[in-house]
């Protein structure tokens, strides 16, 4: 359903995503202002995340424009050098001010927005604008189709800027949906021997090409990984990755789930396991590595819509086994 | 009620604690023989543990005699040198071949034995043997009473050993039982500044003398500390500890909880905690302690029985606010 609201202030018009009461709906609103220090952007193309589905869900009462993963062209800024440049932008707006930003560590900033997801109208529109600190450029080489993938790229790249994990470690990787998937494929071009646990042989092939072995049984080795990635998203995950791991062992813990979750702490203590909650991550790693070309992101693309067709991709994105979809603009 | 059976083999007769059916009786037994590389030890005193009373309660299919907190005085030994000497024993029976004993964590050994609690009669018992390479000898400035604390203390140093907590960190020890106050004093005496949160005023003067701050109150101040130590023993204390724990912070899991615990991971990821399950340590760093001589460990010991009395010392360690219960030999 695409809504074409009047524009109140009369400024140039634009479409837009909206999320509201578990229902998704384009509507017309206005180009944002560009306050000092910020960009203009123009939506290229943005991801459709887990998250944006949680939030169309109403998990967290969110209402408005979702979208944190996008690659835009930038319209208008301060410094010169960014217009007309392809950018992805850091999605946490962070104070600048603080002890966690004082430490490089905005993204753990408490005062905070979030594109898309906290108090920051997110990327599905046709302009948005975010702080030029935020920015991140975007080499030739590296197509916008891939670029979209940066956010949820850092996010597995972030696993290595917590743990040291050894360049030829064994590591298990429980999980084949979106991000499970680019986990499996960051720790292989790190180096390590990756087993992927997960139920889906197609999605699996997708990353073989880089030589991740793909567990599809049912059987899930006990005590065997020095190092385990919880990434299934289910209630189930955590305490499978838990049995999963050696004494002294570390589990990264990367998908979250809503609501509580029930676990005996007891082998977590006797193993003296080290759990690591592990969430968003910096650019610049990902980036790296989609300059490198050799990650395999075309397989994991499993729909493209246009902006206006947001409602029919949010349903493509919900259906089971879809893997990412895109929205261009 | 003590319980004298015959001794079927006609050897030299003790008395041990025997656990059944959630009962604790004292019986009659032989001596046991002491195989080649083992020691042959009297039992001085020994300390009645928190998993002593769970194995009591028959959550673990227990049966037989309990005990791994003693001092003991060796009676026989293949090294004439221990002949004699007042020791302790590490509590983890290890094969010494495998990769975890190559490393020297025999007590992550898969085929470990546990003394008094897998597949090795424990301690409280006139007489027991343990493998020589487990001693620990106890010197003659510690009297016996204190060393008898020593296997919770390496347990307590346990987490030194896994975190590096710098000297003059904040650190939020939650539970004011026997293994929170161990902690609180092995922290302080590294040099942290420990703010002890629990209900019992009089526990926490214990530990007052060593700069301990006791936080009596009902508040607990979210995301405050970098380094939060979880030693509660309920089931609430996991969530309690995540909201206040710093992002990026660590928390260390000392209490096991009986049974599965509701826990909302996504505070642990959306905070990229770290949380490091801790259990037994290695004994050198707990004697170290011990001699030091500045632990108050007087005003931890609730009660003092004779061996024989062993049913009224479990009755005894399993009332409201009770701390150590020692049993004499």
């Amino acid at each position: 359903m695409v809504v074409l609201e009047p524009d109140p202030q009369g400024s140039p018009a634009m479409i837009r995503v909206h999320l509201e009461n578990q229902s998704v709906s384009v509507r017309r609103g206005a180009v944002p202002k560009r306050p000092a220090g910020h960009a203009l952007i123009r939506l290229l193309c943005g991801g459709i995340c887990n998250t944006d589905i949680e939030l169309l869900r109403g998990y967290y009462g969110f209402a408005g424009t979702p979208g944190h993963e996008f690659i835009g062209e930038v319209v208008e800024a301060d410094s010169g050098a960014w217009v007309g440049r392809r950018v992805a932008g850091e999605i946490n707006l962070a104070c600048g001010r603080c002890e966690w930003c004082a430490r490089g560590l905005g993204r753990h900033c408490p005062r905070r927005s979030v594109l898309g997801i906290v108090r920051q109208p997110g990327a599905f529109r046709e302009f948005l604008t975010l702080p030029e600190e935020n920015l991140v450029a975007v080499p030739d080489t590296v197509q916008t189709a891939h670029a979209v993938f940066i956010e949820p790229l850092a996010a597995a790249c972030e696993i290595l800027e917590q743990v040291r994990i050894p360049k030829a470690a064994e590591v298990a990787v429980l999980g084949d949906g979106k991000l499970g998937l680019l986990i499996a494929q960051v720790l292989a071009l790190h180096g390590a021997s990756v087993h992927l646990y997960g139920r889906h042989r197609d999605k699996m092939r997708i990353v073989e090409p880089l030589g991740v072995e793909p567990c599809t049984g049912s059987e899930r080795p006990a005590a065997a990984y020095a190092y385990t990635v919880e990434a299934t998203g289910s209630a189930e995950g955590l305490a499978t990755a838990v049995a999963m791991t050696q004494p002294r062992g570390t589990l990264i813990l990367k998908s979250t789930v809503h609501g509580a979750v029930p676990i005996d702490t007891a082998p977590i203590i006797v193993n003296e396991l080290t759990l690591v909650g592990s969430r968003c991550g910096r650019f610049a790693p990902a980036m790296k590595l989609l300059k490198g070309g050799r990650l395999q992101l075309d397989g994991m693309i499993s729909g493209e819509y246009a902006l206006k067709d947001a409602a029919r991709a949010f349903e493509r994105a919900q259906e089971p086994g879809v893997l990412k979809v895109l929205l261009h603009c």
